[in-house]
């Protein structure tokens, strides 16, 4: 299967050094970044392209860009890793419908698009016949969407809730541990490269509330929008607060959770047990599924990282290799 | 798609209530417990087969056997439930290789089976171009094979541990909270009903080796037997040890855990931090793969139950529909 790959931060680097190291049985054909491109229906060589940018600081040619990979190159499915962007989901969403229209398969690990237009691109893979993949969208390495197409198939989901944002739950343990303020423990994940310069989506709870937008219409097709979502961020909690938890043998985490039967969307601090399934340390993320048969199943893993990433975008492209190319 | 359902027993009953209530696209044409067996191509009335066994203790036709179903009736897929031999792996050995050389997909929730002959088994499904499932055999309602197939699809699986025998881990909740002895601990989980009369499979980490051996097998292909397996139980564990453990902020549990490179293929007590993400209360079970790429992922569910039990067969039978039957 050919593959071209739309953007070459974290995330696209791990997939394309993944794609080299590993015999998948998928050949790059195309890759842009935000300043050139480069295409080659043979097959690209990896290597040479990331020691290109590395060197150059571009992957291809300045003359291409990454529109003319996606509306010329010869591949079967599309990569688009290009930073989100939550307001408008540009360009990504233009990336996606282009290649969508000429057939071509999509994955991607793109929030802001899959939060805004997820109805629409689905309702366009479906009309041109392919397929439309975001497992990396949602709590990085955790193969939640698969979970929720095959192994929980049958299974009527009555709510979810879970640990969405590392970055949160990381100043969280760190405030609980060491009785630091929010402000300390901001600095701190700056410092271990857990935190953005502007930390807002995350410590607002903006990012865990658009990965719940995004489960919650893949889910019930319902249609909520991130402005649906009933949000408060960890941004005023104080060391008292994680004190008084702590003295009743609990702790605060950020909680994303939904029950289309309560009517409930939201993203908040909550007070848990410690022994709760979803309080554990570092930046890790997980995800509680309640459903009618499988009762409650609990799935925890990294929720960010370029390798990590890389591994939910690859399942997404084996199974679409298995599923449509394959069989074509 | 016509399914034929082997043993009532209560997983074979919770299938039977689920296919009743649920509209799957499944019609189950077959049925047969120990002492007789029912056939309709056109759909059994299955509210009236349980009726049936519920004031008869028999389902059907006494005239009839599980043989005549397997090789007569008119199914595309054998959901073979009965009541596990952990020795032989019979009957159900012989009724899966029935339904397989009829060239009928199998989905089981049989552990000695698939322990015995794993590697049989698939390669005459392979042959005969027919799934074999086994998702419901390891972890009850985790969708453990989904997440090795799909969800983890590219990674390589290094290492897994977990705790996979919920009535162990009942048994050392109980005696690590309350400080009972093992034999009070076994007492109260027979109580409960999480404990069989003979509890020696369970406490000896029989039934977790069994499962730690398919999922070798599964993921290694590396032909592992039971008697392979470096095992030790929980039965000879005191109040003590848990004490001591507890002093250290710690607890003990009975961990599976396989890593070929390092030649282990273990089921013992081991001490964990009480943070550990596989320290939890009651009967779940949990498995951490250690993988590549999305390194590790831990997935905690119900690891036995009617209901839950029949979600992982039914996840299996949703899966041949969508990949053979509807596509034939």
């Amino acid at each position: 299967m050919k593959v071209a790959l739309i953007g070459l931060g974290s995330v696209g680097r791990g997939v394309a050094e993944m794609l080299a190291k590993k015999d998948l049985g998928l050949v790059l054909t195309g890759i842009a970044d935000s300043k050139s491109a480069f295409m080659d229906p043979a097959g690209i060589d990896i290597a040479r392209v990331l020691a290109h940018k590395k060197k150059n600081g571009s992957c291809g040619d300045q003359n291409l860009t990454a529109e003319d990979i996606i509306k010329k190159a010869d591949y079967d499915a599309l990569i688009e890793v290009t930073p989100t962007n939550a307001l408008s989901g540009e360009p990504a969403i233009g990336y996606m419908k282009a290649a969508l229209n000429r057939k071509k398969h999509v994955v991607t690990s793109n929030k802001g698009p899959i939060a805004l237009a997820q109805k629409e691109l689905r309702a366009m893979a479906r009309k041109k016949g392919v397929a439309l993949r975001y497992e990396a969208t949602v709590a990085g390495a955790i193969p939640v969407m698969h979970t929720l197409e095959h192994g929980l198939a049958g299974n009527e989901i009555l709510a979810l809730y879970g640990v969405l944002n590392g970055t949160c739950n990381y100043i969280l343990t760190r405030m609980a541990a060491e009785g630091l303020t929010y402000e300390q423990a901001l600095l701190e994940a700056r410092e271990m490269g857990y935190a953005e310069a502007d930390p807002t989506y995350d410590v607002q709870g903006i990012d865990a509330a658009i990965k719940l937008v995004i489960l919650a219409n893949t889910i019930w097709d319902n249609g909520v929008k991130l402005g649906d979502v009933d949000r408060t961020g960890i941004d005023l909690l104080t060391p008292d607060a994680l004190r008084l938890a702590d003295e009743e043998g609990c702790t605060i985490r950020l909680i994303a959770e939904a029950n289309p039967k309560k009517h409930l969307l939201r993203v908040s601090p909550r007070i848990l047990d410690k022994n709760h399934p979803l309080v554990f340390e570092g930046t890790l993320n997980a995800l509680t599924l309640e459903t009618d048969m499988a009762k409650e199943i609990t799935l925890i893993g990294r929720g960010a990282g370029s390798i990590e990433t890389a591994s939910a975008i690859i399942g997404d492209l084996l199974y679409i290799r298995d599923r449509y190319v394959e069989r074509a």
